[in-house]
């Protein structure tokens, strides 16, 4: 199997509450909207973020009722200084974010990080970390 | 901010399990494995899965306990045929996957697919989607 995902999809219990947070707080622009159903938002080179209504998540997967919403899951997003970690969670607040921890020096060396809630459950780590490096052909080095 | 994901994180209640799925019976190669705490894996240009100890998982969110692993999460990976996605199905339950749905049409137009669970609780969607298009510059374009 190639070492490649293509679509990423969450349980979403409040689509309008999605699209206030990523389309007008953050300023993404999404690559499918049908209200009610699902928001596809575009987030690496060939990788959509799939925030799909959570009844209907379930329904797919044939377990109705299973999911209000994700858990377990976190996204980061890297920036490249300590102020933009601070802009990022400002926006995200100003979208309905929830902060769950400050931006601040984390338990690892050398990250300066916050993680914040969205309104749907989803947990966002904004980071600045000096050892994260992507190489032309979309490698990642740690370290 | 940026649309751009960096990091795909998951709380993952038994690693050696998910060594045994994704290394072993996947074939991937991790950018770093941690046994006890993290493993990584580029699934994207630019982009990791890392699959965290759910303990540590939860440490690292303020919440100890709260996450006994992932819900409400699907990750898809597109394939060329038909056959290729019964093919990855069979990898997937060789090395502990457990098939939710078996490969067959979907109830959208035009899609062949299965859903798998990890052994960690996530759910792959393995699909054959004659719409689904990646140009060049890494757009995805879908109908």
């Amino acid at each position: 199997m190639d070492q490649q995902l293509h679509v990423l999809t969450v349980a979403t219990p409040d689509l309008d509450a999605a699209r206030h947070f990523y389309s007008d707080a953050l300023g993404w622009t999404p690559t499918l909207d049908v209200p009610g159903e699902i928001i596809f938002y575009q987030v690496a080179h060939g990788l959509l973020l799939g925030l799909f209504a959570a009844e209907t998540f379930d329904e797919d997967l044939g377990v109705p009722g299973a999911h209000r919403g994700v858990s377990g899951l976190t996204l980061a997003h890297n920036v490249d200084t300590p102020d933009a970690v601070r802009e990022v969670v400002a926006a995200m607040v100003s979208g309905g974010g929830e902060v769950v921890t400050a931006p601040g020096q984390g338990r690892f060396g050398g990250v300066f990080h916050a993680h914040v809630r969205d309104p749907n459950g989803i947990h966002w780590e904004i980071a600045h970390n000096s050892g994260w490096r992507i190489d032309e052909d979309g490698s990642v080095r740690l370290g």
